[in-house]
């Protein structure tokens, strides 16, 4: 009888998908760099992917019944609440940054700039650099000691948002002690006078804030928790992350649109258009509550709306009586594309340095000895201020102050603006320090001035800028602080269009607007940089807030990004690539095409009977096949027994057959969290009226069980004696399900003395019944395609008679792995 | 042995999905509307699904087969190169119709104003009205004709890029013939005084050239046709067309972002970052392209940029002196959202107005009267001239010219263009009037005149001119030219912001920047017309080029469009409903979950067996079955048979069988193109070495064949004698199977005679072999996720034994499909 229990319910056998491997990612890291070769660091197996696909089981269904259509609009409502309580929240956090950044910065500015004036007559120069040095160290310090408590709050944080929205889950990246560290660490990073900016970290902080405030609870803050079911899957988590991440640019940069764009850009897999109209009203709500305290703030012009981003380019504008200013003309777009090649080549130089420092430092530095990241942090503070002090009073020109070209146009109150923050270390009789205005500003004054100020900055000086802040700023992107790469990245380019602009005015003669050139030259090393292409040129158009550079920009990013991909990859992916993370790329080659569903899933499978035996689940006899094709072979091979006979097989089967794997599911459990089961059981059971025919039935596919729903229904005693009907089984609510997420209980969490082993565990009401499948020889490119854009993380591959022949998942799909397969596909043939 | 030929290939039946219907798409219409209640006009059957899915077929392999990197870099070259080609020509597509339209606006105006000023002395008015009166008359006497020749140009076109986009074949949209009647058609509408805008023909135009130009060949004109083998498929023009729409937008608007964010909204069901980058790299050339020339001959600054769009909304400033000028403040945002809920109002009554004229004249004019439709075009002509005229002549107030009240600011320059433009019509001694300068003017002007004149508007005559607009306008949208809408709502929705800002600032003594209320006025009316939603907020915000108004113009837009969908659907919607388009909404309603795949599916099937007797596809003896399952159960009932006898008994069957539909595949084929056949067959040739086992196996789903493919086999000879094998058949390339696309040959172009009924044609070369397949139970929101977001044409129902049940098409999934099918679904409850 009991016998017949198991077997009522089909057949069951589990195996895994990955081969297990119990070190901690940092270990696996490590032993890859020394054991691979330069190049060769492989996707890990330990990243896991986010659920976009809804699992439509029982509990869910019966959700679903219960929603009417005023419910629908209540439950969107709150999403509508949601999303904008996240935009403000996002804007205040970039106003918190801001306002302190400011403040220290001043302050640091005004003491050392002071005691710079007054020594420059005393001959005390070496006081004021410990001055400004003993500050510097100070803020680094707080900053990277930050670090220390949450690692992945290090550098700027698009790679992992990029990785997230991508649908790979990293640990601790929307975590509340990450953003605090984050937010924090970036305030001091900067006002510490590293050369960092805050906008990649603002994006991260907006991506938390997304994935955190509609949780209404806290895994860092047990005590956080209020009763809040709703958003409890990867699916909504997810869409509030690109909601998040988008008003992080849009606070950034004052850009809405290019946050939209940049989510869209970086993880939207498909174009949804209530979810694009959300993320826009979060961007719009970040930016404006931005804009509104600050601009009450600053002008104390309460009301208005006057200071759009943390950064902004300022107004760049031909005097109204010129009638010869142009801000480019159609020849200059040459120029624009021969700085945009440069830019492509110095971006590609600027990403393969950092990528050798990055590994040298992974290399080189054991993760538990973090704090020698602290010691190198203080190390490039220390350097960093020495550089900019000595330059700004040793290598500076002085430069007449007043515009000696009267060709170029004058920008009345921008220009005040801009000439209120010019410094004149050891310049008098209306000159100024072109080298110390430069360096001895906050960098959002530098950028203004190289895109606004009308005097010339000295070639030579443009030139040491760049040089400085390159190799500076490539030093400093992987060091242990929170830390930004646009605004370094922006005024590298910057001081070279800059220095573009003024050989062709002086050497050449020609009429430019140098102005324009700096801000073609800063789109061209960011772009060389970090390759972003839509979003980055709606960033850059809607900073400048002068839709005509539209056309120059786009080109500018576009030759840029081709230049550079000749050489690597973006900053981003290179980081991105050197963690491991399995992250998709937006299409397969051409090429892979060669490959089908069948060369490149994972053949061994875990099966699961629908009613299982909880001895068999947790004990060390569960039935371990590799195959469906083979359960089935044996099956077939037993067609003589009678069918009294057949069942007790069947479950011998399941008794004896796991010496194969030599695992039970249990360990398997310890080990590898969430691996799915595709579960598996004929539609009808065996009985004694089953003709032949119908007894030979192959097995066929009919859902998919994730561990950890396994787990909770162990955890749960969601089963029934074998003497009763499953209908006697405890039933759980879709958020008893979901009640745990994102961390659902271990199985450590279960006390396997409470569990009988005896009993039954119907998993048919959890499991989700329709996944979407592919057959075993569809090509790479559409399985790819149906992976990526439906946001998968497991995709079975079924065959013709709907036999399950295997699993894809993230994993299979890598670059690196369909290389490795595409090349055994060479080899075979 | 013929028997065998037959099948050893497997099992074949035919059947078809949708029921006849040989009266041409305008009877139907007609017919449905006058027997079908008010609103229950159902979606047509008739129209054909764009196919995104790629067929990845053995030719097409083959091609791939060939493809190496540098054939795909060339590849991706001339897709780069066509798409600047298609912004180029769009951008001056929009020249061309700019200058023409300025050419004759400005020859009318200054005839017909001169006239008027010499006879307000001489009291010849009338003799004014009647040239006024004659011009317009002749200009809309030409466009109409030119709608006469191609019907499809009537209207703005976006109703049917929208559909395109959505994957809806409309017929003649994207020829050559309905580009030149379009394009010249708009300009003698416009040019004929018409309250019809350029903007939705431009992104008619646009579209009608992405979808043209890389196809190197046109259907009207047939000489027109050169050997370019490339993009033949509904993949890569969808991908065109989507370029080529944003082109158009981002010419009408100078909204190259706008362009790219409107062919996304619309079209792109999936986020495609190569294409995106090329949708937006098109917009662009479109864009600099009309503003160079633009640029170049209206102001002769060649190699500047200064006119970006047909339509731009001039510059938004506050004067830098006047601290006290806001654009808008905090508390404007209040008055915003007013005016937003009034828009939504307003555009829902526009609508519902509008919608009732369009049925009526569905009923009252016979589609092949259509010289009524011109005596309506002329009628709307002379009463829109007529109102025009006597409105300016007697309505108007005379206002001064200098503003009275100080408070607003000044705008310099933009303020002097605006004054040159003023009507002065019996106004002397600087004032003028003010109902002319609205009426006698082009729109474009009358709209830069709301936004920027400083000098008051009396609300009488900004009332009388938002009625007068509203209703004309209203009328006018429908009539028998080519018609854009953008304009003419602005227009109405800007006179009304301006009476607000009126009415605040001389009742209410705020001080309030009137330009701001009349934008916000017009994207409140406008929005409230349309309902698109981020689209449209960018095109504003890039048509103003000042990003702070994105806040208030997303909000007003936002509750616009939700007040209106209170009432009713957007314009766009309206009319691609009384097409009876079957448009994919974004989403399924959450109660359609409630559904799966087998209540919606459609389960009558039409199968061809791999190798197929041509006699059995062309002559009356076509095996018809209604489901696989039963098709199975017959097999089975025949096990006892001997193998032999088993062949026999198929055959037979394939001959026998189809008196049940009565029809055979040929009249099929001249009924209804392109229905798909699901292609079935068992993985193995029956044989003598078959067990009992394999021979029962049922049958199962192995590809899709389309119709027209079958009948371009046909046509070609791609058949083998029964006594050869299937390898001595005729192989075709991929770029015999797509050359006559889109026009694949009809079965009329078949010559039977030809035929020898006894040969056998292979089909599985040709057919698609793993199309994306669904299981019965999926709910229908999966479905539709899949279906709508991988672009597909046919999705089989696929059960878990691997047998086809269904097939899902585009009309299964429409929004009265499916809540007539929930209808159904709870009466059986």
């Amino acid at each position: 009888m009991e016998m017949m229990a198991c077997c009522g319910g089909g057949l069951c056998c589990q195996c895994c998908c990955n081969e297990g491997d119990t070190r901690t990612p940092e270990e696996l890291t490590i032993l890859g760099e020394t054991r691979e070769d330069e190049d060769e660091i492989l996707p890990r197996k330990d990243y896991e992917s986010l659920d976009y696909d809804r699992c439509i089981n029982e509990p869910f269904l019966e959700v679903l019944e219960g929603l009417d259509n005023k419910k629908a609009r209540k439950y969107e409502a709150i999403k509508w609440i949601l999303v904008f309580a996240i935009g403000v929240s996002t804007g205040l956090t970039g106003l918190f940054v801001d306002f302190f950044v400011r403040l220290f910065t001043q302050l640091k500015f005004s003491l050392v700039g002071q005691s710079v004036e007054e020594c420059s007559e005393n001959g005390c120069l070496a006081l004021s650099l410990l001055e400004l040095l003993a500050l510097n160290v100070m803020f680094i310090f707080i900053s990277s000691v930050l670090v220390l408590v949450e690692p992945v709050a290090a550098g700027s944080g698009i790679p992992e948002i990029k990785s997230y929205l991508n649908g790979v889950k990293i640990p601790g990246i929307v975590r509340l002690r990450t953003f605090i560290c984050k937010v924090t660490g970036v305030l001091f990073a900067v006002a510490g006078g590293l050369f960092v900016g805050k906008e990649g970290p603002m994006i991260h902080s907006g991506a938390i804030l997304g994935a955190g405030l509609p949780q209404f609870q806290s895994i860092t803050f047990k005590k956080i928790r209020f009763h809040f079911p709703y958003f409890r899957s990867d699916r909504d988590k997810r869409d509030f992350v690109s909601a998040g991440a988008a008003a992080g640019v849009a606070a950034a940069f004052g850009a809405p649109i290019g946050g939209t764009l940049f989510s869209l850009e970086e993880g939207s897999s498909f174009w949804n258009q209530a979810l694009t109209w959300k993320v826009l009203f979060c961007s719009m709500s970040a930016t404006f509550t931005l804009n509104f305290f600050r601009s009450g703030i600053n002008f104390n012009k309460w009301g208005s709306f006057q200071l759009p981003g943390l950064l902004n380019f300022g107004e760049f504008k031909c005097v109204d009586g010129d009638k010869m200013c142009h801000l480019w003309t159609a020849v200059d777009l040459a120029f624009f594309v021969l700085m945009g090649v440069a830019g492509g080549l110095l971006g590609a130089l600027f990403n393969c340095i950092n990528k050798r420092l990055a590994k040298y430092r992974m290399r080189n530095v054991h993760p538990k000895a973090r704090f020698i990241r602290v010691l190198e942090s203080l190390l490039v503070c220390m350097v960093t201020t020495l550089v900019i002090f000595v330059a700004s009073v040793t290598l500076g020109e002085c430069r007449d102050l007043v515009s000696t070209n009267n060709n170029t146009s004058t920008q009345g109150s921008v220009n005040e603006e801009v000439n209120s923050t010019i410094r004149r270390f050891f310049c008098y009789n209306n000159t100024y320090n072109d080298m110390a205005t430069l360096f001895f500003n906050p960098q959002e004054v530098a950028i203004h001035q190289l895109f606004h100020q009308n005097a010339t900055f000295s070639p030579v000086t443009l030139l040491l800028f760049f040089v400085l802040y390159f190799f500076l700023s490539c030093w400093t992107y992987g060091v242990s602080v929170p830390s930004g790469l646009f605004v370094p990245s922006l005024l590298c380019g910057a001081s070279l269009g800059r220095l573009v602009a003024n050989v062709l005015k002086i050497n050449f003669h020609m009429q430019v607007y140098a102005g324009t050139f700096a801000l073609i030259g800063a789109a061209a090393f960011l772009g060389g940089v970090v390759r972003m292409t839509i979003s980055l040129t709606v960033i850059l158009i809607e900073s400048t807030n002068e839709i005509t550079y539209g056309l120059p920009i786009m080109i500018t990013l576009m030759v840029a990004k081709w230049t550079g991909d000749f050489f690597n990859k973006g900053i981003y992916d290179i980081h991105i690539h050197l963690k491991g993370v399995p992250l998709l790329e937006w299409e397969t080659e051409v090429e892979m095409d060669k490959l089908t569903a069948s060369d490149i899933m994972e053949p061994n499978l875990t099966y699961v009977y629908p009613h299982t035996r909880i001895q068999s689940l947790v004990a060390s006899k569960s039935s371990v096949l590799t195959r469906a094709g083979e359960q089935r072979r044996r099956c077939q091979s037993m067609k003589s027994y009678p069918s009294s006979e057949l069942r007790n097989v069947c479950d011998e089967q399941t008794a004896v057959e796991p010496a194969e794997e030599g695992q039970d599911i249990l360990q398997q459990m310890l080990e590898r969290r969430h691996v799915p089961y595709p579960n598996l059981y004929p539609d009808q059971s065996p009985s004694e009226e089953w003709t032949m025919e119908e007894r030979f039935r192959p097995l066929t596919f009919h859902g998919l069980i994730l561990r950890s729903q396994l787990v909770n229904l162990l955890i749960r005693g969601v089963c029934y004696a074998e003497n009763q009907s499953s209908a006697s089984q405890p039933r759980l609510s879709h958020s008893e399900m979901t009640e745990d997420y994102p961390r659902f209980p271990d199985i450590h969490d279960l006390d396997l003395a409470l569990l009988n082993p005896r009993m039954i565990v119907d998993v048919t009401p959890y499991m989700n019944p329709c996944p979407y499948t592919v057959s075993p020889n569809t090509h790479v490119s559409q399985v790819f395609n149906l992976f990526r854009t439906m946001g998968l993380r497991h995709l079975p591959v079924v065959n013709a008679v709907g036999e399950i022949v295997g699993i894809i998942t993230r994993h299979n799909l890598t670059y690196e792995f369909l290389v490795a397969k595409l090349r055994q596909h060479y080899i075979t043939i």
